[in-house]
């Protein structure tokens, strides 16, 4: 593909240089710097990011990438702890990110305060970070996308990327991972509150939590009821037949994590085997360039002069009703690519 | 804004100034052509259809736009021709459009066939018109929001905008019309069937259907379920305190449909004083220009020969790792601009 060629010109290079080799070492210091770098909107910081993400390409890690959903109080950074906690004693390295597309409104929901994953962020063999304040979806996206990479190549062999399920931000969670997680209370909810149609498509394993005291008879049910839900669905081609599937779990009292783990671990023996876990990383980042090409064509339309000057007077027309906005958007593409 | 300029040259501008003279006199069969020319892709009717949009604006109409959502089987064609048959007695001209992006998947599950409204669809005071197959959610936007225009033109008081509850379709139609309608079967469904929290914020009315025969009891009691989640919803700012609101109907019956029709003007009524109806369609026409602004940036660079040139290359790179995502969107972006 030709030179490789970075926009921040030597500086960027020689920190991006530096931080990768640190990063490749598996420095949770530098980890963070450069999620610092892919969170941030400041423009030296920006090609700081892209001249480092461009880097590691050349010493490609693999971990398994993990997607988990639930909403709120269902147990989630519970379940995680004890989850992270079990893969660490194993001696696995476990990444922890959040995607809360809701955070700049509520001020951050989930992973806010490390402490509520007290004993899991203490370990040296774990890392946790919380969901960035970000307004768009695409920005969230995009920077989770190149947060799994700089986790990867700092040799973490686990990635979780947790998010509340908010709107559409489980489908982009589930399209930047190997598999695909739901955890739920037990009898969740009423109708209003019910699992989706489409969250059941994509997971791989429902978790129903709270499988202790007086919720473990609830949680058995609630457990059966959604392996009969996912049974109803079409199987996914090429993946084993009894996938997806429910469990009860108790985060609580540590029980089912260890079946938990094992059927994870099975099912992405399963598609590494037989080719799919590659197949779908490749689909993923294809969309990835996709989303990225697109992102940058239109912030680059955003941020024409010659569109700027005339938008204003746009949507003033179009809002008044004076002009079509199909007219007015041709208006806007002209003056861009005069 | 300066002089209206079209792209399609003299031939599109006398097609469309016929076209738009026919339309303004309430032809019918000048409609159904002037939406046959927004759904084409072809590429002089795409020039006719924007030259005769571009049109539209000097004359302005105004209908109600009503949004109506319900999954399959609740009885929307029943109630489209009630309700529909009920306006036209009232000497009021009605339009029906459907948007129903799974077409392309089921071959059109809803308004397929016209016989489903067939007292309504042989009145000359009423229009039909089935989903058309296109293949994205922002074709049939685009198509829907330029129907609607037309219709409203060609001097239908109510222009009816049907879709069944897929994916966005729904937050798509609500940003196109008036006011939003959902139609519910009494006691419907399981927790997986349940109505999203996002349809419920949207929603202006929902309407129990059935209200009739062995029915009319789990009418009434869902129609009081769903006016208990209704209050618990924050009100929306500036409407009256008593919507958004549920209904039980029986279209079968023609009950509860003058109700809800009284319900529905009240509210547009209150709307149309407050300027909240105008302030909105605004704000709808500003979202317009966005999406298709936007859409033709992007169609610009996916058609721009030198991005197609090294595309398939990048796709490539990027799939089989040898190149980060973000690294081959700056390099696509290069291509484009130089």
């Amino acid at each position: 593909m030709g030179e490789a060629k970075t926009a921040g010109g030597p500086d960027a290079d020689r920190q991006a240089a530096e931080l990768a080799e640190r990063l490749f070492a598996g420095d949770r210091r530098a980890l963070a710097r450069a999620v610092t770098l892919v969170e941030s909107r400041r423009a030296d910081h920006r090609a700081a990011a892209d001249a480092l993400i461009a880097r590691l390409g050349a010493r490609p890690r693999d971990a398994l990438r993990i997607g988990l959903s639930g909403t709120p109080g269902v147990g989630k950074s519970t379940f995680i702890e004890s989850f992270g906690m079990r893969l660490v004693e194993e001696e696995r390295r476990v990444a922890v990110l959040a995607v809360d597309p809701s955070s700049t409104r509520t001020g951050g929901s989930i992973l806010g305060d490390k402490t509520r994953m007290d004993r899991l962020s203490r370990r040296p063999e774990a890392f946790i970070r919380p969901s960035p304040s970000q307004a768009s979806l695409g920005g969230v996206a995009r920077r989770t996308r190149e947060a799994i990479l700089l986790c990867e190549a700092a040799g973490f062999d686990v990635v979780i990327v947790e998010t509340v399920g908010v709107g559409q931000s489980e489908t982009m969670v589930a399209e930047m991972t190997d598999l695909f997680l739901l955890l739920l209370a037990p009898a969740g909810g009423d109708e209003l509150q019910g699992v989706k149609r489409g969250i059941m498509e994509i997971c791989d394993m429902i978790l129903v939590n709270k499988a202790d005291g007086d919720l473990a008879a609830a949680a058995r049910r609630t457990q059966a009821d959604y392996a009969g839900a996912l049974r109803l669905l079409r199987r996914r081609a090429g993946d084993p037949e009894d996938f997806p599937k429910a469990l009860a779990v108790s985060a609580l009292q540590e029980d089912g994590l260890e079946e938990a783990w094992a059927e994870a671990q099975s099912l992405d023996r399963f598609r590494r085997e037989t080719g799919a876990r590659e197949a779908r990383r490749a689909a993923q980042a294809v969309s990835w360039l996709q989303a990225e090409a697109e992102g940058a064509v239109l912030s680059a339309f955003r941020k024409d002069p010659a569109v700027a000057a005339i938008w204003p007077d746009l949507v003033q027309a179009v809002a008044e009703g004076r002009l079509a906005a199909p007219d007015a958007a041709a208006r806007a593409l002209a003056a861009h690519r005069r």
